[in-house]
């Protein structure tokens, strides 16, 4: 399935990230370490399961009705999928799934804020949804950051382990392609280039609060919005598509 | 764990009914057949969870605080879990769960609109808030029935046979005990037994509606309510335990 519309593409992407991030939090529901943070975890993730709905349905306006949402989240292969490499990596421990969290959330909210100023209305309109729950992610992620962090030796240690993990990966959070320049300068993309002091602020300010320490650089790992993924997005789409790939279009 | 005060016990089952259904059904979250009914599905499994930790709560309030909610969910074993057979069967394909949903949502809304009566405040004040809830699930888990029945010839198959399969076990869901019998007469639980006419009026007129039919009686499969369970549940509570039982009251 590729895509050729920008501002589809670019849609496409923003659901891509959602859906993936929301499938890795929702592998939590029923295995968090306890019930309320299940139930939090949970609802976390079905707001970024709902969000990619949101962004997959644009996007199936944007092509005159021929697909459906579904089709984006279903019937795509890994290399039509365009999402941060961030959001795909497996879920590891509850440690490395908040930091994770944590670190994608101190850009999803400055990111939707800028995106509620999209020159395209239906890209502002999704954004306001999303701006308030990514004001209550972040808040809720800082907090486990904090607990976790500067917790016992073994949770501190979980969490600057992930942290050193993750690292080279938040990079492709920023990163500014063809495909985005043209957007920006037409008003509908954010400039994610530009987040990127306002996101290593509440970071730095964060890790320290959290007796962490910010990684050393060790260059970065980009390619998921060219479709080039890890592994394991594979893995979680072969789970994910199953019911849709064994039985294409499946009408009850 | 043994559990001695009436109220104590009845109020743990109906939280385990409650946890294990929630599970059952957050089992679905990233594997529903399209978009929208996973994040409908999820939704129940969290409302069902969530139903569980109020009940839980109030269980450990009652025994003075020398536990909490997250004992019950995750410190008992299989022998002590009291919920109904029917909420523990291994969740199928889509069919059998939804048509397991129908029959407990069938019974899930006289019931707690029975409970709001209830002379305990406390659970009169749960059952408020789930009796919504269950408006809603019946409406949906109806609303597939008729999809999944007069649907295509194998959602008609399918369905039929889930019901088949499941029918034995619902007949737990009216039975009485001497724990039932002394708070009914105290006014405080629910007396089960006068819910069944209600329940397969809704049962016969949907599944007519649907073009399915009532299973022929095949005798009934009980024993959840003291304890005796598939040996499906021992593996549900493997997965959801294993946190808490690797690492007893577990701090971060």
């Amino acid at each position: 399935m590729k895509l050729h519309d920008p501002l589809t593409r670019y849609v496409v992407r923003l659901g891509d990230d959602a859906l993936i991030m929301g499938h890795r939090l929702s592998e939590w529901m029923s295995r968090a370490p306890f019930l309320e943070e299940d139930i939090a975890l949970s609802n976390v993730a079905l707001d970024f399961v709902g969000r990619a709905r949101l962004f997959y349905q644009y996007a199936a306006d944007l092509m005159g009705g021929e697909v459906t949402e579904n089709t984006f989240a279903y019937q795509r292969d890994v290399r039509d999928f365009t999402n941060l490499l961030l959001c795909e990596l497996p879920r590891g421990d509850f440690a490395f799934t908040l930091c994770r969290q944590f670190l994608y959330d101190a850009y999803s909210l400055p990111f939707t804020q800028a995106l509620c100023k999209s020159a395209d209305s239906q890209l502002a309109a999704i954004a306001a949804k999303a701006e308030k729950e990514s004001r209550y992610h972040l808040r809720r992620s800082r907090d486990w950051m904090l607990r976790l962090g500067d917790g016992t030796a073994e949770s501190h240690e979980r969490c600057q382990d992930a942290l050193d993990q993750l690292w080279i990966y938040t990079d492709e959070m920023f990163e500014c392609d063809a495909l985005l320049d043209g957007l920006i300068a037409a008003g509908i993309a954010v400039n994610t280039e530009g987040l990127r002091s306002e996101w290593l602020d509440t970071v730095t300010e964060t890790l320290h609060a959290a007796t962490l320490v910010i990684p050393e650089a060790q260059g970065n790992v980009t390619g998921g919005r060219e479709g080039i993924h890890t592994d394991d997005l594979g893995f979680l789409l072969a789970e994910m598509q199953f019911m849709q790939r064994a039985y294409p279009g499946l009408q009850w």
